[in-house]
């Protein structure tokens, strides 16, 4: 049995391009003898549509595209992912589903029974858990079609009640099939592997695991679907951060005969460098997906080209590398705004970054517009001495620039700032806090140093005064970061013990940071709230990213 | 038995305020010769503590709380909210629960069993529903304590699989005890008052019913607890909007001795006026959550001093007197920016207004900060055609004087955008988009002119002129709202039946509605979720606000 992987990237409810991607993959599939295709979890519509769920009208989009598939589903079997009503009165409207196509017919729908509800996930605001379980019958094989989370769940999973493979079993499945949108962070490429291999060690059988691929809003997406024996094996990995369409053959005996497939053939197009592998390997992973991430922000908005302020700083600068590796040079505008407390060596390095990179740059002072600031201010603010409204009416004059320039001649404007400075409010609203997406969003500071120094790994693309620098938001004379905030190797410590980890006060206290700096932090964090509710998307490069994943109240009063 | 009910305001993690509130209202009950003492759900913490929940140091602290509590609750018996683990091994960690307290020891714990996860709730993301229930034997009397949404599948409600009261009934219970905490919409309050008499009316038991009251960021709680005897007669109905501690003498019999109570007998301290009832009840109840929505912000937050833009229409009008109203006129600072597109009697209306009001205003010109801005950027814009750029250079100049204003005083932004705005994307990010609330970010425009009706009702305090003249943003010579979309009265129609109602296209079109503007309209609205997703928090009034409670794609293309 030849199985083909169809690991693509969807838009969200654009059913007419989703459509097409699939009903390609199919008729590729079958031109190459293919008796089985898969696909991703939800993939008529692609994941996640959140609301949209709700609408009578998009469901019904979403069922006119299944039988539009299902005529291409002739000869060859075809398992998508699509929502399908709950027939039962009670409950969500609305499953999770796998549909088996097969001889042009819906042979059999597949409810997800593990809905994950956390983080980034919301299921179990519109779907139903399976209750019931069967294996699909094929050219003489038993399949157990599970759905992404379903595999998740070994019994130990204290999560979930109910282990679906543990029901399917019984059935005697000779194949595991999982249709996934399992999104990227830089520990869950291991665990993806380890769970599989889980599965495939407590029920002796082989498993297809189908992921999608392509970034939604903030969620990455990263692929790297894969196949293994019922030994273990792994028989075949697609690709990380690219379309692939890809096969295996099963033969009748379960196992697999290798030989027949190419670790590299592709039949779709293949839009991105594929993943470097080399000693950086959890920077190499971050810095692709941050690539995805800012390429299809882009190309799903309908929008080619960015902007960006240039400070001379590691911040701007890792963003305008990665964005002119995302965009191309020619797509990505710099502006180098300085003001009365900018320092020359900021511009200079700036101008060299981007002659480095060759993009498209402009200088730009704020001087006079901020002089004008507070000339209209001056009969309010007297002669009060300068503080942080006068730091704050330059970012915000920069962001107003680099918003002109935006709506002017058609630019999405890049975020810059990074998970540190996000974390303690260390920016100005509507300032360096304005954009589209935030590039460095779930980057720690110490984190984009390792970028910089990657992006540098051949060449030096960022000069590295940029890097070498203590860094400052130059908004006053003679400013740096250390004014305000600790050590980064302290700051980003204490942050990742209370934002990935979840730890509280105490313990991260006992594990040796200084008390009353914990405390201030944690301070920090939780005041700032209201900002990062008004900050754009982050790219999520890790298990714990600000936004839609963590749902902190604004209005509180809790270590704070 | 003398029952209380305490409705109160929490918040959200200020365990120390919180414990002394409750156990002040344990007291006091005590002191009264009180039997029993209702709180709200989830009261020792505030509702909602969204992902505070997953941090083991705030379950530790909920527990301190109730503890402590427990300590009052000697003669007296104490229903109050808190989570509290999950003891089995799977589900989820936590159980929403209500803790009864009575000769200082925690006799029960009862879980909620029906978990809201749609629109603003999230609560299967944190508990694991109930699995077993019981009553509660208190002075020779059997209660069935139901925690809020509980009591609302009277075996009816599609959402849910178990009808926790049909589980309670068997136990022959003489009294519904229901811990709330029940959001205020325009339609709300109807519906509670219509489930709770439904579940007398099935159960043939009396309802003792305890909400929260107070405004969490965007969620604004109303009160309004109620009793309702077995008979389905209302025995009492606390205030809407205010703190309220109040009580009912349930007989051995179970029929209530109305004598006793006074319907206006308050022990707690009353904040904010009474809801005024009249024939504008709609617009009124509105109104008062608005307030009630702005004062909790501003007292939560730790500020009492708003700053606004006050441009002479209506929609910063109206949001003017509401911050007068709920801040009080002295803190509220009013500054009007003028332009060069600006009328004069946009100016002279929005004098005329501050002077109705008596609050502090300023009037700063933008003109010179705007010639500054397009003489930076003329190297790069050139001989362009005046364009949306140029509009919101003006709009962004504003929201920097405002933030710089408020930065160096210490005043927190009013956003005045309504939801029509917001809907369609007209405003600017960072210009009239700025500020820490959304005063109107869920009133249609069509309701804000109910509001300054309303508010004019006994006196012109919002002059009329601001009332009557057309709405423009003026940002260009002779601009009107009406250049750019289509009358409120068509367009408030269809947002409500794409926004509330979720209708799709056909639906509407079928409505009645021109087909090419219902396109045009949803097109709008879902291609400026980006917008949304950087906006403020809105204060909501409707079963369906932007914000939390409505999650769409950004990067995503349906209906668009």
């Amino acid at each position: 049995m030849k199985i083909f992987l169809a690991q693509q990237n969807y838009h969200i409810g654009n059913f007419e391009q989703n459509t097409n991607k699939i009903i390609e993959a199919i008729e590729a599939a079958k031109k190459a003898g293919g008796d089985l295709i898969l696909f991703s979890e939800l993939s008529v519509c692609g994941y996640p549509p959140r609301d949209f769920l709700e609408f009578q009208d998009f469901r019904e989009k979403c069922m006119q595209a299944v039988h539009q598939i299902k005529q291409h589903a002739d000869s060859i079997g075809v398992l998508i992912g699509a929502p399908s009503e709950n027939r039962q009165r009670e409950g969500k409207d609305l499953h999770n589903s796998a549909y088996f196509l097969y001889e042009q017919r819906i042979q059999s729908v597949i409810h997800k029974t593990c809905l994950p509800t956390y983080d980034v996930f919301d299921e179990n605001r519109y779907f139903e858990p399976a209750s019931s379980w069967e294996v699909i019958q094929f050219k003489g094989k038993k399949m157990a079609v599970t759905i992404c989370e379903d595999i998740w769940n070994l019994g130990d999973n204290p999560l979930y009640r109910i282990c679906p493979m543990d029901q399917l079993t019984q059935f005697e499945p000779d194949l595991i099939v999982n249709l996934s949108a399992s999104p990227f962070d830089y520990t869950h490429i291991d665990d993806r592997k380890a769970i599989i291999k889980r599965n495939v060690e407590k029920y002796a059988v082989p498993v297809c695991y189908c992921n999608c691929v392509g970034s939604q809003t903030e969620i990455v997406f990263d692929g790297g679907s894969m196949v293994f024996d019922r030994q273990g094996n792994l028989i075949k990995q697609l690709p990380l951060f690219q379309e692939f369409l890809d096969y295996v053959v099963m033969q009748q005996d379960g196992s697999f005969s290798n030989s027949v497939v190419q670790q590299n053939e592709t039949i779709s197009n293949m839009e991105l460098q594929p993943l470097q592998l080399n000693e950086h390997l959890g920077i190499a992973q971050i810095h692709d997906a941050i690539l995805l991430g800012i390429k299809d922000y882009f190309s799903k908005m309908g929008f080619s080209k960015a902007i960006l302020g240039s400070s001379g700083g590691i911040d701007s600068a890792v963003t305008l590398v990665l964005a002119c590796k995302a965009l191309g040079s020619e797509n990505v505008r710099a502006v180098l705004m300085p003001s009365h407390y900018s320092t020359s060596h900021s511009v200079e390095d700036a101008v060299t970054l981007s002659k480095n990179l060759n993009n498209p740059y402009d200088i730009l002072s704020i001087a006079g517009i901020y002089d004008r600031f507070l000339e209209t201010l001056h009969p309010l603010f007297r002669d009060m001495p300068f503080g942080l409204a006068e730091e704050n009416i330059q970012s915000r004059s920069r962001g107003n620039l680099l918003m002109a320039i935006a709506n002017k001649f058609g630019y999405i404007l890049l975020n810059t700032s990074n998970k540190s400075e996000l974390a303690t409010g260390y920016g100005t609203l509507y300032g360096d806090m304005a954009g589209g997406i935030g590039v460095l969003g779930d980057c720690y500071k110490l984190q984009v140093y390792e970028l910089a120094n990657y992006i540098n790994r051949e060449q030096e693309i960022i000069p590295q005064n940029i890097i070498s620098k203590p860094p400052s938001a130059e908004l006053r004379p003679g400013q740096k970061d250390s004014d305000s905030l600790p050590d980064y190797h302290i700051l980003d410590k204490i942050l990742y013990q209370y934002i990935e980890l979840r730890k509280g006060p105490q313990e991260i206290k006992d594990a040796g940071f200084d008390p009353a700096l914990v405390d201030r932090i944690l301070k920090l964090v939780n005041t700032n709230e209201y900002k990062r509710n008004q900050f754009c998307p982050v790219i999520r490069i890790s298990p714990k990213a600000f936004g839609v994943g963590r749902r902190m109240p604004i209005v509180g009063k809790y270590l704070s």
